[in-house]
């Protein structure tokens, strides 16, 4: 086993779920063409925002099929994981909608971009309105495309019956966790176990249990296997949201692709963020407060952030947790039957998806 | 044939539709009940908002099924009926966002009530910005479970897989027919032929022809009665929505449910404005360009566009383009095998939908 290769192109997956996604970009181009010219500006808008991205749900869907048994040269499963990017594609649209963002994988959300061919044309209205109009809608369409992504990947009946009920969970429980992220940032009281909690649904099961219990389903996985997937799933999908967490307050920028600082100018309630509220000492706390979730910080704001979320034993707290969790899911492959390469690949995933310096 | 009939209630269709979409909304309750008690705000605006309706969808899938031979006694096409409310429910709840719409069916819209309970419960951040985006997230669940509703009908699986491709094809037809009506209300330099073909994508497809379709699939029907269904559906769906238009300018507000004049004071673009300002004089057309779109229209105002719809004739002419589209579905019943009841109910149907005084 070495640590060096990278597991997330084993198998020419990446260039095999990007080919699989130009399919599914072209059907559902399509569709749309066959209705009107005018509606370019929607696929021209999605094909930017999936040019790009991480893979990381068809990735885990895929490796969920070969450790269950289901053979490398497959196209259906390709062609079903790759899916999933657009239940993704529906998430992120929604997302910048509601938070407001201007930015997406380095590229203008979205609604900004629709905003700007508002704008383009000199059509009348407001240019704003228009953009978040339509990308509600862009978003509607990708989350209505999931299942007909599924189900024209050349699957056989048996196994797309065995997938939906998987797919169906994971619809509910991703946009199910992101309002109660909405709550737990409006209530502003969250514990430790409320987090975890938002952690579970909008990370844990969304990007790593369901996908490998979906991949898992569509090649037939007994009930012991499923149950392997979620005890890896649940603990490496919130190891993966903490580091995610602690990338946004301690990450370069460069690797990040956000500005530093960001999710603390945002306010935003992590593990990080309550544990550190929790330990902190009065001034500390007062500090925090008026510091965390201002719109206005800077620089030294964000140091005085750092220092804060470092010297309550915050920062090491979620870095000892990450690592609990990365055992016990590096654990669960290691007590499964999963044979060779899926073994190790899931093992080097877990790895990677938690290191520091990802 | 007795025209004071209602076809709604045939076969006592309402309390059937209404039993299975209480079966719908249970397993969606339930499913937001396991993940977390703080979904109940979810559940509960859901299930105010499909309290009431006129379950049109639902109808004319029915129909259709029943058109095609399938047993009047079947619960599963009433279940696979009913999850259109669904679709519909998501269609309605993000339009409403878009709209910025304060009310529907006579309630708070589903973000304005979402806001109310924020601002209840003393929470921090924006309460409309957390309405909305709970809005948004509650209409992708409805998304989401639309063809979880139908594959929990208890139809048979080949029928379910006649029936996806039709469903698939309606939900991205009204996305795309709305995103069409954002443009066609954005460029304002529209035409009769521009405003038509949004009418057959967001309403004349979405409402009538799919639909009816789509409990044809169900049943098996042959390629001649989907054709029948289409050129009936086609027909009745674009004469439906001239009603609702004409009912929105000169409809009595106890009726329609929305304030008098509320159409003129959006600056909805409909047939009727379209020939309006293509026949309108000189003086006409400026008065129209200042009084239609404004949003302090007072009631004399209101009178004056009337005035300018009638008197350019665009009333007249959309009143007979109803008259000859009714015909058209009508005939297009005529003329096939349809047998009893489904022959008449269909008919009455058209004429229900359409008549001056609904």
């Amino acid at each position: 086993m070495t640590l060096t290769s990278d597991p997330l192109q084993t198998e020419n997956l990446p260039d095999r779920l990007q080919q699989a996604l130009t399919v599914h970009l072209k059907r559902a181009a399509g569709a749309l063409e066959a209705i009107s010219a005018d509606l370019a500006p929607m696929t021209e808008a999605l094909a930017a925002l999936l040019s790009s991205g991480k893979r990381l749900r068809p990735t885990f869907c895929y490796w969920g099929w070969r450790a269950s048994g289901g053979p490398a040269d497959s196209d259906a499963i390709v062609s079903a994981a790759a899916g999933l990017e657009l239940l993704q594609a529906c998430a992120l649209i929604h997302d910048d909608v509601m938070d407001g963002s201007d930015l997406r994988r380095g590229l203008p959300a979205v609604h900004r971009r629709v905003a700007a061919l508002h704008r383009e044309q000199g059509w009348t209205g407001s240019a704003d309105r228009f953009g978040e109009g339509a990308a509600i809608l862009l978003g509607d369409l990708c989350l209505a495309w999931t299942d007909e992504a599924l189900f024209s990947s050349g699957m056989p009946v048996e196994a797309l019956l065995r997938a939906k009920p998987v797919l169906d969970a994971m619809r509910t429980e991703v946009m199910a966790g992101q309002y109660l992220d909405l709550v737990e940032q409006a209530r502003a009281g969250g514990t430790a176990d409320s987090v975890a909690q938002v952690m579970r649904f909008k990370s844990a099961k969304y990007t790593v249990e369901r996908p490998l219990q979906l991949g898992g389903a569509l090649a037939g996985a007994p009930p012991a296997l499923q149950q392997t997937f979620s005890s890896y799933g649940l603990a490496l999908g919130e190891a993966f949201q903490l580091r995610d967490d602690v990338l946004g307050v301690f990450g370069d920028p460069a690797r990040t692709g956000k500005p530093a600082g960001d999710d603390l100018r945002e306010g935003k309630r992590t593990l990080l963020v309550v544990l550190a509220q929790q330990a902190a000492s009065d001034g500390q706390r007062k500090q925090l407060a008026a510091l965390h979730g201002n719109p206005a910080l800077d620089g030294e704001g964000v140091a005085e952030l750092r220092d804060i979320l470092r010297d309550t034993g915050a920062a090491d707290a979620v870095e000892q947790r990450i690592d609990v969790l990365t055992r016990q899911a590096r654990q669960a492959v290691a007590d499964s039957a999963i044979s060779e390469p899926a073994r190790e690949v899931l093992d080097l995933l877990a790895l990677a998806a938690t290191a520091r310096s990802e």
